[in-house]
């Protein structure tokens, strides 16, 4: 049953994933009969602009969700955790951008282009999976869908927009401070992030990898339908503002010619290919586009049917904000 | 036959590797009857402190080597191809940063602690391997004499150093300009470095490599001995200053386990490993320092015997000025 101008709700609002979803819902002339914005309490009052209106930030609290329809969380795992079921016993639909309901075999984690048919019509509450895995899978799909993935061997180049606000600020000021030649001690990163990479985005499993590595291969397993799908992980941060690279060893099940797989990237929705090897996507240049742009591609010639890749896709639009209205979309009419 | 107090030239003194190799040959008391500057006409006149004295910069022509025992040169190829020859004529051993003898199959491309034996006694040219690939090979020799290598698969995330002075510049002064909001358009690199990942490292070759790549492909199957060996790589530009990061993915061909690769690492000369999962090296830390650091070390269940590990040196001394010196050790008493 699919709604017609609905109540929309943004959790987590005033944060970058948030301000984000209010950004996507005007570009995409997102159908609604109210915004409701909703942060905590210090930022109740503040005044954000959308169409013609001045939306007023209110406090989220369990009263929140009354007559929402559908609830865009960018909010943390905790937070999530919390509210989402309340929005659920309200009776709103909620797309929650956190790892919180991710992995729970209940929930169905869509990215639209690759499985819509995950959600069945009695789910109210869908996960939007990791910026790092949304622009991994569609490419995955395809290959799959094509001759099949043999093994997928992935390390990310993440900028610090991932780690919100303050991280995108500790950034610039602590490059501001290196080159004026004072110290800016890191707070929102582990280390120093001003012209240094960390081989580390959030905390450590028992079994040596980041959550956000897990992220990146259970999620795809699941967005894929692939339970045992061979693919390993490796996450970086990088000193860069937005936008996510990754370089992407696949190795298929059987031979796919190059202008095939040419082919079958370009077929993708929302996926723009770059045939020519000497251009390829930059950081800079895909933050603010919608889609996923695929680059680099060549043969790899270590194994019988190889390929390398390098995947660009702004992380907090495909990768969080603008993947999540898409799956609003699915219940607008 | 091995030379007392050699009399000893640095060509290209006045670059980044150039500076270098003199400050290792400083740290290392490298024993020397004479050390001599060579550069181009513009550098002709500078001045370099070296122990107590002021050494002066001469320009480089076809009778600088006249009683030179052991020219180090960080020189582009062109200038290599030129002068290398002129030394070997005069008498000297050659010991060349550059690519052009590289893959020469009558030039040993050596890192001393890897493949020494590959210098004959007749050998008057000696190749440094590329940074990449210096900081690589140690850590693949170790796995490849415990059990084997199957494939590797290579992420780099290079600093600008490697690109040179005028890079490093560039580096410094766009992130001053995007800082002031003023353009500073790139000239050392294809595109915008400051805040930026470039997934090109030299010109594309025909197959959709870049040379970078095809340098550490090829370079460390020549230094492993390992014609055959399956490894691929994307190399990445990011905006870093100095010292060079690797994702690496080994698939080896028999079990090890951890420990035992850890052991094997760490009995690697000049390989220090962080064992423990939680700590990493960076490169901000790693420059500077003389070893090969490992870290990130965990199991790669994707295949049945994978490893991800992390590498980090400083490509400015063991990726190019400390090797090089190291080569030139063998040839002294």
């Amino acid at each position: 049953m699919k709604i017609t101008n609905p109540k929309v709700a943004i959790v987590g609002c005033t944060g970058v994933v948030g301000t984000e979803m209010l950004n996507v819902l005007k570009e995409r002339n997102f159908p609604y009969a109210e915004i409701r914005l909703l942060a905590s309490a210090n930022s109740a009052g503040e005044l954000y602009e959308f169409d013609d209106q001045e939306l007023i930030v209110e406090e989220l609290n369990d009263n929140s969700f009354e007559q929402v329809d559908i609830a865009l969380f960018a909010t943390s795992a905790e937070l999530s955790a919390k509210y989402v079921p309340i929005a659920q016993k309200a009776g709103a639909i909620s797309i929650d951008n956190s790892s919180y309901f991710r992995m729970d075999p209940n929930v169905p984690l869509v990215v639209p282009e690759v499985n819509p048919h995950a959600i069945k019509s009695t789910d109210r509450i869908i996960a939007n999976p990791n910026c790092s895995t949304i622009q991994l899978v569609p490419v995955l799909k395809a290959l799959e869908a094509a001759v099949g993935i043999k093994r997928v061997v992935v390390s990310t180049y993440q900028a610090v927009s991932g780690a919100g606000k303050a991280a995108m600020e500790e950034l610039w000021q602590q490059t501001v401070g290196i080159l004026n030649q004072k110290e800016v001690a890191p707070e929102a990163f582990l280390h120093q992030i001003a012209f240094n990479c960390i081989p580390q985005i959030d905390v450590f499993q028992d079994d040596g990898y980041t959550k956000e590595e897990t992220k990146v291969i259970n999620e795809s397993r699941k967005i894929l339908e692939l339970p045992d799908l061979a693919i390993t992980c490796t996450a970086v941060r990088v000193p860069v503002f937005n936008s996510h690279a990754e370089s992407v060893n696949v190795e298929l099940k059987q031979d796919l010619s190059m202008e095939a797989l040419i082919d079958k990237l370009k077929s993708i929705p929302g996926v723009k290919v770059f045939s020519d090897p000497s251009e390829y996507p930059l950081q800079i240049n895909v933050s603010g586009s919608d889609d996923i742009f695929v680059g680099r591609i060549r043969r790899d010639s270590s194994v019988p049917f190889g390929y390398n890749l390098w995947i660009v896709a702004d992380n907090l639009k495909k990768g969080a904000a603008l993947n999540a209205v898409q799956i609003a979309e699915l219940f607008v009419k």
